[in-house]
């Protein structure tokens, strides 16, 4: 596997098919299985690795985000990546003055609770495309608005890359795998499978026919008195990410989603209904 | 010469370099130069027809823009286009859920005067790229201050199309070719070389040291008297578009622009300094 860190150092016109996984570093199970996918799909696998600031709020953990270059390569290298591009800031940022705004999909949950985060997400990777120049990008589920965000600005500018959503990789007692679980306190990391437990409830009881409101404040309840933090837990539509008001429709066209804090941790998951 | 309507036609895996020339149609001269080079310096020529409603805003002339496809086609033609795309607006905007907004220099002149129009008109051009794919695209410096956003939006997108900027064409009589000249009635047609020698006279007086305030104060002030109705008159800095304080830099670096209406009809123009 090859390193880079600088745009002019990226393979032009290689033969055959890139599959491409952007990614901020901080390597678990979830990337390595877009990795091994990447490379199982295409001809060649690129994995980026850029910490990007601009989706981050003032307040959040940009600072403190995980950093461990040679970690990281050693694991992508593991699970098949060719190339592993860490570009500096200012590569990926050489003037600072365009944004990719998506509307419709970014208005609510996460859009809400992190003002500028899907601009941040939708620019930087439309710049990541633009720069590897892909033929397919891998994006797991487990941040499963990002992929409706990114399904967007792919499909509303026309960009040619094929994208594909991956499921969830989880730790054996249910959590979601993300970077940010090695926040998590021993106490905290106890209580973080109750997010998917919850989720899986909520799931079960709306796909058996169970009141939508019911449920999300079913969940939302059960997870308060465990201690969490509850921003939202919600059943919602896809691709738009509307609140559910119906029985859902086919399987993949509607989840459950949570986001929450344990502690100073603030955790997603969801669920497919 | 191919004519092309469907995005799915479009020609993929060319060999040898694009040279693409987006455009509204109602072809001039100032057109045909930039296709004319275009095939001259790249191995195929693709010119872009598409009338795009998102840069014009309420009341603008979205409607009544000319639209003649077959004397366009000719003409494409002549000048050694050897693709047409035309797009339907349902290829172009399959969806309408993201604008690309280049922040700083759309806050003034064309972009205060026009809201959105330099949203709709970064989105459109990137969505061309992204469906052509060209190597290199040519714009008129006609529409100085649209170079300088969509230079914004590709080093701000790190998007992998070089930029040529061609030189504004120009009636004998000095008006700068525009499809919108053929709104002019004959009086006004007769007027509107003014505007040329207006921004010529400013930036002579500013070249040789003259004051930039009084220069444009004198090229506002000679329009208006012979009736033009002048929305801005101003010596910029580029890539900025700051308005000049100072004595102009090396050639290239700064311009006098003008945007005025005579009757109905809204023109814009600028030289360099």
């Amino acid at each position: 596997m090859k390193i880079i860190h600088s745009v002019a150092d990226l393979p032009r016109n290689l033969t055959g098919s890139v599959g491409f996984v952007p990614t901020m570093g901080a390597f678990h199970e979830g990337h390595l299985a877009l990795m091994r996918r990447a490379k199982a799909e295409n001809n060649h696998g690129v994995v980026s690795l850029f910490v990007n600031p601009k989706q981050f709020g003032a307040g959040e953990d940009f600072g403190r985000y995980p950093r461990d270059l040679d970690a990281d390569a050693a694991m992508a290298e593991g699970a098949g990546a060719d190339f592993l591009f860490a570009p500096t800031r200012d590569d990926v940022y050489p003037t600072d003055f365009v944004d990719v705004v998506v509307r419709g999909v970014t208005d609510r949950w996460e859009g809400a609770h992190r003002p500028g985060h899907f601009a941040g997400v939708a620019t930087v990777v439309l710049k990541l495309f633009n720069l590897v120049r892909p033929d397919v990008a891998y994006f797991g589920q487990k941040d499963l608005q990002q992929c409706q965000v990114i399904r967007q600005m792919v499909d509303g500018l026309n960009v040619p890359v094929r994208l594909v959503i991956h499921p969830t990789v989880r730790e054996a007692d249910g959590l979601a795998m993300s970077s940010r679980n090695r926040y998590l306190s021993e106490e905290h990391r106890a209580k973080a499978p109750l997010l998917y437990a919850c989720l899986i409830e909520a799931a079960n009881a709306i796909r058996s026919g169970g009141n939508v409101a019911s449920a999300e404040e079913s969940g939302r309840s059960r997870l308060e008195q465990a201690g969490f933090l509850v921003e939202y837990f919600a059943a919602v539509s896809l691709p738009g990410m509307d609140p559910l008001t119906d029985l859902p429709g086919p399987e993949g066209t509607s989840a459950v989603i949570v986001a929450a804090k344990v502690g100073t941790t603030r955790l997603i998951d969801n669920v497919s209904l």
